[in-house]
């Protein structure tokens, strides 16, 4: 159960404040959504998370389900209590990693595209190791587990019995994400599917978790505002924008352009999320485009590569120059790693591979997404966006 | 400078409980001291080490002179501001990292023995692949750095520099950490050079540190005692008490025998550290062979192989068992990571390879070390041990 209340519109663009109430306390929106695949938001703890102004998670049923399965998960209490967060949570549907499987291959052409197995934050998984394994039937989707290769098989009804054992506040409907570059005959057919699967997870779950319903529909004008209408017109929570938008450049206008298409045809009273993407930059089109949630593994998996992020853009703590640079990551910033540490000593940190450096970052770029959407929060209750 | 208080002394062994007095606060001993290798408790933050008890950290001189260098550490203010450390420090002399550079080969057989790579914390360093890179000399040792090959030479006066440049409170004498089984000839002729070089370092040194001496000896009963007298009786401001152990079966009652033959020879009112080495069996031991500081890697070292130490012993928690326990790692313990967190959580978070379950092990492990010495303090103010 969430209630979502729209407390400000702007008159300016889309953009809208909002406060989602959920059972594990409420969210002011819009907010950036941190993403803790296997109920871990890596290198960190839930209460740091917490404390560098996190309002809410998104957790991978995919990752879950593998391992350690939603079962411990359940008797562990449920993911609030496994993983000691104690504020709202969302699980995806599972359904981007499972077709991700398939990302090796070209669904048309049958081509191997390398640039698809970077993706998803399964690291240590072979990904591309057996494309093939992936069996897509209008029931759902048959897969080896990357971890162990036992066959597995998720659907509508396995997605939504997964994720009411996870226990989230709030859940996805399961549906295909299809490769970027599939063919408009394989679309036409998967959105079928897709809007099937919507139907069947709303008429399958069975507990109080408020259920998205996600829009998909590739780069066809046509088919994501069918999508829209379709999916728009069930009686879901709120709604998700799904989608795989291949290559980075091309995508962010593309990204706009969906969401031009669709957010129009959306219950205007009900929460919207746009599904794994953006850089700071990002963030205020997407909310001007009417977002109210979106979730993005940039700010923690760059930290892991040893970047931060901060007012004078992206700072590469492996360049030797940061080795003699003894102010914080960024002056401007309240964060207790900017309060305590240097440049030097992160950059020192990255250079030995100590995973505190990881750490520091991370927590670091966390706050900072975190603060920014907070202005973008302050800006449009000013009246500026 | 510091000084050294002696606040009661056993009736019933050599323990005795004392007040050590740093320019950066003081210790209460005897103490566990943990260790920052680089500059770093790897997965922890400073912070974090501070309120899992910890009183002091001892840093490696070696490691953080290969890298980032002495001089960046100077420049950033000294080790105490450059990793955000306000309580006392040490840094050990880089003998024992140096010498270990040697251990791949035994000194008088020629031959290599595989155990000896194992140790000394540079685990992404190959320090097999050209042990003979290491020339001892009467001044010091020349080696090739483990990490770009270039050519380093450490001696007293360089040890006793670098570690000024770094900036402890308490520093220690260069030594030479002979293997286990040296020749007692090898032993003798390095010894005599351990002991000049003790006299070299307190020539050497300008700043205002204390610096500790070491005795050396190998596990010749004669010689241990000519160290500990000769050592002894040099104006050093504190003792440490140095050797290669080799077995790990037959070094612990080799080390109690050496802290019998030696203790009593040095100066009862200064402090006595025990370089390197222990289990949590092993400290109530060492506390009443009158010890008063000792470090040692194995909390956090084990840690990031998935160990907890508990009452109940060591859990490993790679084992499946542990992903359906969901009380804590050890009921009885009141750290944070206990109070917040499942063994099932830790279990997953150690089998999904997240950075976070090694943190969460290595505060609880520092947390239960810090917390047993704190009760054998307590024991000898009782007049218990």
């Amino acid at each position: 159960m969430i209630r979502f209340r729209i407390t400000k519109k702007s008159e300016r663009s889309r953009a809208r404040l909002g406060i989602l109430e959920t059972p594990h306390g409420t969210v002011e929106t819009p907010a950036f959504v941190p993403v803790a695949t296997a109920a871990s938001l890596r290198t960190l703890t839930s209460e740091e998370a917490a404390e560098a102004g996190s309002q809410l998670f998104i957790a991978n049923t995919f990752h879950l389900h593998v391992r350690p399965g939603e079962e411990i998960v359940r008797n562990a209490g449920g993911i609030h209590r496994f993983m000691n967060w104690k504020r709202p949570l969302m699980t995806d549907s599972g359904g981007f990693q499972v077709f991700s499987l398939g990302f090796g291959r070209d669904f048309d052409t049958g081509k191997f595209s390398k640039d698809r197995t970077a993706q998803g934050g399964l690291p240590e998984i072979k990904r591309g190791r057996n494309p093939s394994s992936l069996k897509i039937t209008d029931d759902g989707a048959e897969f080896r587990s990357p971890l162990d290769g036992r066959k597995l098989f998720i659907g509508p009804r396995e997605s939504i019995a997964i994720q009411e054992a996870i226990g989230a506040d709030m859940i996805f409907a399961f549906d295909e994400c299809t490769p970027a570059h599939a063919s408009r005959g394989y679309i036409e057919h998967s959105l079928a599917r897709t809007h099937r699967w919507a139907k069947d997870c709303l008429a399958a779950k069975k507990s109080e978790q408020a259920l998205f319903g996600i829009v998909q529909g590739s780069h066809f004008e046509d088919l994501r505002k069918e999508s829209a209408g379709f999916i728009g017109a069930l009686p879901f929570d709120g709604f998700g924008i799904g989608g795989d938008l291949g290559d980075i450049k091309e995508s962010k206008r593309e990204m706009f352009q969906i969401l031009e298409w669709t957010v129009p045809l959306l219950p205007d009273e009900k929460p919207r999320h746009l599904l794994g993407i953006g850089y700071p930059e990002d963030m205020e089109p997407i909310i001007t485009h009417g977002i109210d949630l979106f979730d993005c593994i940039t700010p923690t998996h760059f930290a892991r590569r040893g970047v931060a992020f901060t007012r004078e853009g992206r700072l590469n703590l492996r360049q030797k120059r940061f080795l003699s640079e003894f102010q914080a990551l960024d002056d401007t910033c309240a964060c207790g790693v900017c309060g305590a540490y240097s440049r030097a000593y992160i950059a020192h940190l990255i250079r030995a591979r100590e995973i505190t450096g990881l750490r520091l970052l991370t927590y670091h770029n966390l706050f900072f997404w975190n603060t920014l959407v907070a202005r973008l929060r302050e800006k449009i209750a000013r009246g500026e966006l």
